[in-house]
């Protein structure tokens, strides 16, 4: 059985300085951490495509060989050319599955998919937060306990600028106060797509087993179903004639 | 223009004991609480039902005269008949709105229009409440702050065995870790449905203005767009022919 | 691996009578038609359940072996006993599939898990019906054609008395001029449905290949991705304290 | 009461020649036509904008003084700039309601709104469509008949490339034998969409008082509920402290 095959972009830059607490945290970068997590697993392959390479990490080639693409970002949104950030999206809709970790809510391929703006409210002081699985029986929630805690996340809460999910899978609740739907899915034509809210980059979240577990398991879950080559809408005969 | 008639369900026999914390938090019975906040709106008019009425307050003539139904139900789901639970789910079916409040999350009314069991744990520790706005353009949400709290209120945490709703309005944050989709809507034909979780019989609840807003906002939007007569499946002619 | 379980119920009593044209459309009766179709694929076992059956063919040792349960029903779903209903209802919601044929859009189990009445028009003149594939990538369209045409088929027309569905996955045409969400998913807690509009037993469709394509793919999207035993809603500790 | 704003936007440029056919069916524009319409309604007040107009027609002031756009193009939708397309999308996601006619599926601001690239199947041979209302109760079929039909429109056939509607109002029925879901409705944070298939611009569909009655009553469905301002995510403070 072939194996899934998972690109994890970030939106650093090769051999860049990293912020301290960043460096601390994740000294080869968190892609490096998602991705090594991930090729634990038997059936799943994954490797790292930065900013920095070529056509910004999303080439066509890079593209046609990922099955799921893992988009993590969060001060560069800017950075990303249009072109990319379309053709991320065409990508999806001709079946490519797509998962959003944390702050790519405000990512271009984020908003070009779901059509809206990703708003929330926000707190960056490392409280404490705890998921719960609000879907027991989604994929993605396969293995994990009935709710599970985050020592230190940065607070993502309501209102969540998103269109109503095909499934909410996860609803985080965080010491401050908020709530906030943390785990939602959606599709677009071909293409499966996966938003979860933990991760920011000076806090452990992508060391956490229940983290790695639904990363894996969106993996297995977005991969595509078919993929559909680049077209436009064809013109038809009739099937039915009088 | 005609004002909204509204019906108040609730499981309570005329004439009988209450338990005492409830006797005192509610002295009229929560119904007369509830319909009194909504006979202050110019728009509506509302009157209570109870399970000692005849044909346990369903009787076909209220229902007819009912534009939307709120049902208060909290320990005696078992002793109302199938039939009448029938006919208030096909009442809503035909365009009847229904608002269920708090634990008539396992109402036969609301199990049969959902066609899930309501399932979901508790804890009725009178704990504090924090209830955020997710949907702030929805109708229901209309006037209402960002986020509300409720200083005593008996816990409902998720995963909560709906649906996924076709609005997601509100959710709610407890002290003690837990969260719930505490505002969720659904439509079942020409009906319009609102499940809102807050309002334990024994808590302040309904006297709060937040929940009294949320409670007329919620008539205004499930009020009928039509109403259809009881009918079978009809045998048609073609319309097109070769 | 394990097989895919499948009990395909009918309402046929064992040893009775068919009409005539049904006696000679499938001498065997059309749950055995489907049966064998699902047999013969490599990952799936059938087996047939009939309403003379014990307890009506829906005992809980046949459920409790059941991974997906296939109802076809036309002229009796009145006999079938509500606590049986309700049974297969709540196998559904605890994590079975089930696939709804044809006219099951008016059994007892459909209303109770959709909650609506599954109203539509209908006329039985045997014309040509063409189904559509809206949802190219959905797993029960995994390898049809586009469009595939039945020639003769019981018309069954929209509106269609059901909740927004998960999926839209066939769209049927009929020549005399209908339309009809032909075939719809919805999930209810744990359990998938599917319904499916074609079926008529005097017609040849379960002979149809392209019909039994689509009854194998949505045995194998319907198989539970977990089961939970019948249980309550339970009174749970505070996790987080102050 | 103040009356809704409506705005018609067209490709069309001021003053150009038009094509023949369309000359003769709308020598106005089509947007008068679906414009003068409108304003024989008590509650609406509409006008137009084009193509040619300053800022093609987008302007902020122009959209602040919008309750819904309309938005008509079939041939053009390259010209339209990305940062106008953008601003209607970010005024929709902001509360302005928007209702898309027949090839607007193409449009940069539909395609952004939706997160899809609206695939669809064509033939335009003015062929017979019959158009039924599958939502009965929804707002933006009230007092329509079950269903009427156009003599001659432009083909538009499944699979479409949208994400599931929130509701599915009216599915086509083409005498060639396709079939469409022709009227669909969204929502994108606080603004409604509607799209509709009818109104190729050489046919009489803007003339058929039942599509004139179905874009009014969807322009009353889509007015905003509420507008909100641009703005960022803001930084908020915890509002519960240990």
């Amino acid at each position: 059985m072939e194996k899934i095959k998972v690109t994890v972009w970030n939106e650093e830059r090769e051999g860049e300085d990293r912020w301290q607490p960043v460096q601390e945290m994740y000294p080869q970068g968190l892609h490096s951490v998602i991705a090594d997590a991930l090729n634990k697993e038997s059936d799943i392959t994954a490797r790292a495509a930065l900013l920095s390479d070529e056509e910004q990490g999303l080439t066509e080639s890079v593209l046609d060989n990922t099955d799921v693409l893992i988009w993590w970002a969060h001060g560069r949104h800017a950075d990303v050319e249009d072109r990319f950030a379309q053709r991320v999206a065409e990508y999806v809709q001709r079946g490519m599955g797509v998962i959003f970790l944390h702050s790519a809510h405000r990512s271009k391929p984020f908003m070009r998919l779901l059509g809206t703006d990703g708003y929330l409210c926000w707190r960056d002081e490392g409280e404490r937060e705890r998921l719960w699985v609000s879907d027991p029986s989604h994929p993605i929630a396969a293995g994990l306990p009935e709710s599970f805690s985050l020592e230190h996340e940065e607070m993502y809460g309501e209102p969540f600028g998103i269109p109503q999910p095909e499934a909410t899978v996860f609803i985080g609740w965080y010491e401050g106060g908020n709530v906030f739907r943390s785990g939602v899915t959606f599709r677009r034509q071909c293409g499966k797509i996966f938003y979860f809210q933990p991760g920011h980059e000076t806090n452990e979240t992508f060391y956490n087993p229940h983290i790695q577990r639904v990363i894996a398991n969106a993996v297995r879950w977005a991969k595509p179903e078919i993929r559909v080559p680049a077209r436009g809408c064809p013109c038809v005969e009739r099937l039915e004639k009088r």
